[in-house]
């Protein structure tokens, strides 16, 4: 997710409805990153703790420079720049949009401050009121759909990136102060009973997006896989089984670690996951919360790959596919449905789950024409699949088939481990 | 392969063969690396020109290495160290083997010289001729066939290393000095015909060794895959068809590249492939024979994955996948022994043929016990197939079930490009 | 001045005066940072623009915490904390003084923010007001005095770190908006006449700080010292001249710079002083007033040492040392207050003069006790010395004895070159 | 001395002399550094062990490239290149001569070889001696000598780039082995005596070189200095007070420490000099003849600036200027040269001793005209002044007036401590 691209290029149902349904959901989204960041500073607004990350108001700002640049550009009849300088600042990285500022040095822009960027979301929210207003042709409706869920991709980056930040600061301030409500990096988990195993057969099935709702385009197209037979623990690792990896050697040898992953952990001096701190020989976790003692059973978080296949590996299993990931949820999704409790637990909204599948394009993928779908595929190298959305995703974002990726060394994302083993 | 594993445990032929046959089989192998090395003055054999390579003579003194900790330590009742500090300096990656030197420094490493390798080596191989003479048990054979393949493998690196350490050099010395023999960058191509596709139509197929030969563990267990239909490229993409790629902007504009694959491109200064040279006005190559022009019709040599996977988008292809090659070579090498010529060309022992499979464990692939095992899946991240071998492989050494893989980024191998494409 | 020590033990002529004057002092030196502040809006006080510079309320909450440490924790018999953390985020480098946050992560210290900084100013603002009510021995007025020439340097720091976070910026906001005043960057040069010299003599001068006015502990012991005859340029070097210096191939050719400085030259890419651009075939200067033309007849500012020096290099002149600067402004403020006109122009406020002098110990040299004299020479290695003082400092701050120092590949600060020669 | 220039233009007493003794001069010259390599195997001498050092064979070939540059290519009538490569290969940094081969990548360069180097050495020595046979003018006379006292720096530098580059080999070979000779790395010290002082009174002393024998041109010109009253330690810091220093936590805390030495000694994790190793519990040191325990009563040697002005500060003394050091010296010389005992011991040829001077030109030093003078200065910035020479110093090569330099970071040369005091 770091540098996804504009994955969209399916319909939603969104198209042929009225254009009240579109403005509302407008509203809604727009709303949820206002809303998120009004808890922030000014001064929280602008820092960037790494190149990985961006300031608050440059998400608040991009996400309206995409409105902007392939709506109102291109749709509305009479639309003119708040400031052209804009469209270099907010440019994240479509080539063909034209030049843009550097984005390791986006904390340098002080100006436009928050203000700024807030008028700037209203006088872009305006010219979309008046655009929604009209009759929308399929494509331009397609381009408000992809938007929305640009916006709602932000609006989880922008909660990862500031945690990262206050992760930095010594006086650990807190996202959500004491008392406000729940932590947010990791959800009350079921009580963390045995793990349990559920089996599948395998043989040929489909992954893939189908159906008229919306999806990126790299779930595109539904096609066809082979599985081996294979079980998939119901439950994600807690913080009490990575104790006690950590207790057993975890971070101090070689043995299960992938060779590129041990030198990280020899060069970054990784100890535990991200965010854990050793104070006063208890182990303390900086949540959005603030800081407190690890839960032993709730799921561990901050992982990267290299740390998931290490622990799969010590644990005598190893990571599910993603095409074994997206063939156990979509069973137990339509279990559910069919009122049978599906086996499988903490499968959407708790954390990304580490997939053993890199990030590639699937069979007969094509690259959408234009400057939005441009560079769908350019990202697909060197990064790993996560699977199935986590506590910071927007509401209604996820899906059993949404293809997250991130580098295998990279920690600040809502991740952890579900395990899987081969049958035999 | 530059930091491949130890990854056979299968049995080959020689298991129950007369002694006679092992030992011939062990001089041959160990006289050609002798000769590869007999080229070089003991100054091209210290120096270690880039951490991914190694100096010569460390190549020379680590395959010995492997012989006398392997099957010398543990089968000869009798065998004593030449020196026990060469456990140290010559150990490449095997934490269970011991501490070791560290790998970027080996260039650093001026004692032992030449001599005293070539003395380690027949230290070693007397006792070697000692050990073969008797019988042997299966396990100790394997490790010698095993032993065989490693050889082979340093082999191929010590030839791509000296090529990369000479290049560093303005005076551009040949490694087979002029008129001595024919080049062994590129062989003579058969004339570039207008490029043909052979059709495949997909369906579940098997991939992976099998049967009695040697094979290393990563092209275990053989399996099922499901294979969409498509067609692949008769023959390697050519240095003017290179050319042509250059000439359109090829190194030029992000448009076709991974995002980072242009990251690379800007920061490395890429305008051509490793080794040429833009020479008053003309295009040259330098290979292990010395600078010469380019020759148009020969396949490009010394791409990165990169450069692969750009060259496949502008030419509106793509790179084939591992099981992809490895179905279509099989299938060809059938016909071929059925008196029918198979359709492609430049198959085996021409290039390494980059595909798009990153490297990963095939369903079911089992480490195998002990040292010389314990470390095979461990490069099975961030590294990406090639296929089919090359120039400087050694004879016998390939066959269509072979894996290799290196860094997307790199170049210093003996790698080209063979596209594919969708059938609809 | 970027890591500069706290220099002071001599006295000034506020001791013994009335507490009503050092109150009334204390309020002058602490509005004015306030005024700097108040041009910049909360986003733009957090930014680092890089390591050697310091984000705008970190300076403010700096010099509040130096009242804090050395004159309330150990004066005031009731003062307490407003903030416990505050020592730890604020300290900059005392090591006496306790633990300190890492400098070159002081960006990522949203909180505490403007706001509250300015909070933290009253509260210790408040304390210092009942402090100052009452009798004083003389080494707390020393502590005193000392904090305003502590805090007047971090007012010019302010001013260069803001310049410098704002050239990052590409809609290059001005610090002071348009039309509002002049420009602060360079002040208005007297007409640039052709440049005159004038002579001294040499011989056994005197050099350092002498009489009751305050000082920097580097400026003492006065001691003599040996000169040649030389001559000094009666102005600085101007725009045009450096121009001129460009077209010759100034940035081109080693030939006139000393060898790390060529280094220099090669690995930043210079081809003109910090600051300037080249838009549309002009070159154009960013200032705290905005981007505007180069005027050729204003002095040059924003230059390393290896810049001044090889220039001087290219007119056949060297710079002039530390002594000689100091001895050639003394006889010329000698000769103003006798009412005739000094010969040299430009000496005070103009631009920091760099001499050829590296930063060392005066002989005699003693570092003051306890932890705010602790490190007094520890920046005397590396740096050189620059005289004069700029338009950025701070009214009545500087003086002809005040030795100022920078690496000499930095160019952040108001620097230029005055020229001087050997007389035989 | 890692770049240092040519620095001579003045006459030496072989002026005028007999063209015998100019061959015989040159042929002693050159046969030491001949026989300094012989004791190295090719590989040892084709090995760069950092960016600051060279391979053996390039201190060979580049000092005969001297000669074939300035002697033979300008005053021999019929002198033919062996290999016209060559000038670009062994320029070191002249830039006026021409362009040249990366510093940092000599260490690739494995061909020409060792024994190649030796043919250029005889094709250049025979034209040398051709040359030298006939009259020569005064300017040739003086390149000639120039030219001898060339090779007997980089004679030094050989030993001090072997001796770093057998430090990294874990085999610690020593260049001497065992039992061959005393240790070259430091001599036998005079009993380390309870130190003692020499008081000297200041005034107007002169410093630099005068007399017709040869020197430098940093040595220029002979010119007047004040000194203040000062004394002196008769003898240089014994590894025996090292290990006190070290006992008292010298490396453990800032306090000691200039702030540029305290962040290398962080960075760099200093502990002890270079080439000092805790081998169980016990300090050992590596020298040209093998590692061996620390002999407490001889000088410690190989010793960054930092660690010597750190250790000075921690002994309550200081390292005294190079005036003082040259005109006690020089004091010292005559008083033996009358026949009296000279206080001071270990001041020749004994360890390279750091001063407090910065490198910086004398007053009125001319750069010489043309290549061989062109960078007189360029390496007078951020290096600071030793004195005394040291035992791997060529014999007759050093002189109390002799001006060595070297960053205040690098350790890998010979250098010690003595002290001096301010007396008031």
């Amino acid at each position: 997710m770091p540098r996804y691209g504009l994955r969209s290029v399916a319909t939603e149902n969104l198209v042929g409805r009225a254009p009240a349904e579109l403005t509302k959901r407008y509203q809604q989204v727009r709303a949820r990153t206002e809303a998120l960041a009004a808890r922030l500073a000014p001064e929280d607004q602008v820092a960037q703790s790494m190149p990985d990350t961006s300031p608050a108001k440059w998400h608040r700002a991009h996400v309206t420079w995409f409105f902007e640049t392939f709506l109102l550009k291109r749709f509305h009849p009479s639309y003119s720049e708040l400031d052209p300088q804009y469209a270099f600042l907010f440019n994240s990285y479509y080539e063909a949009a034209g030049p843009r500022h550097t984005r390791s040095a986006r904390g340098m822009i002080t100006r436009p401050g928050s203000a700024e960027v807030a008028e700037y979301r209203r006088h872009v929210d305006s010219a979309m009121t008046e655009l929604l207003a009209e009759p929308l042709t399929d494509e331009a409706i397609e381009l408000v759909v992809l938007g929305f869920h640009h916006e709602q991709q932000h609006q989880e980056l922008l909660l990862m990136d500031i945690k990262h930040l206050f992760s930095l600061n010594p006086t650990a301030p807190p996202y959500y102060p004491d008392g406000e409500r729940e932590e947010i990096a990791v959800s009350q988990a079921d009580p963390p009973d045995q793990l349990a195993w559920s089996r599948f057969d395998g043989g040929i099935v489909s992954v893939g997006h189908e159906g008229p709702e919306f999806c990126f385009d790299n779930e595109l197209p539904r096609h066809e896989t082979l599985l081996q037979p294979f079980e998939i623990a119901d439950r994600l690792v807690t913080c009490g089984e990575w104790l006690e990896f950590m207790r057993n050697g975890g971070y101090d040898e070689a043995r299960h670690w992938l060779s590129d992953g041990w030198h990280t952990v020899r060069n970054e001096g990784w100890r535990a996951p991200l965010y854990w701190y050793l104070i006063e020989d208890e182990w303390q976790v900086f949540t959005l919360g603030g800081i407190r003692p690890i839960n032993s059973d709730e799921p561990v978080a901050h992982l990267s790959y290299y740390e998931a296949d290490a622990y799969a590996s010590w644990a005598g299993a190893r990571l599910p596919t993603e095409a074994e990931w997206e063939h156990a949820a979509s069973a137990n999704n339509e279990a559910n449905e069919q009122h049978n409790a599906g086996e499988l637990r903490q499968l959407l909204g708790e954390l990304w789950q580490w997939t053993s599948s890199p990030y590639t394009p699937y069979p007969g993928f094509q690259a959408a024409p234009g400057a939005v779908g441009e560079y769908n595929g350019k990202f697909m190298v060197n990064t790993w699949v996560l699977r199935g959305g986590c506590v910071a995703t927007a509401p209604g974002h996820i899906r059993t088939t949404y293809r997250n990726f991130f580098y295998p060394a990279t920690r600040w994302h809502f991740s952890g481990v579900r395990l899987a083993r081969n049958l035999t």
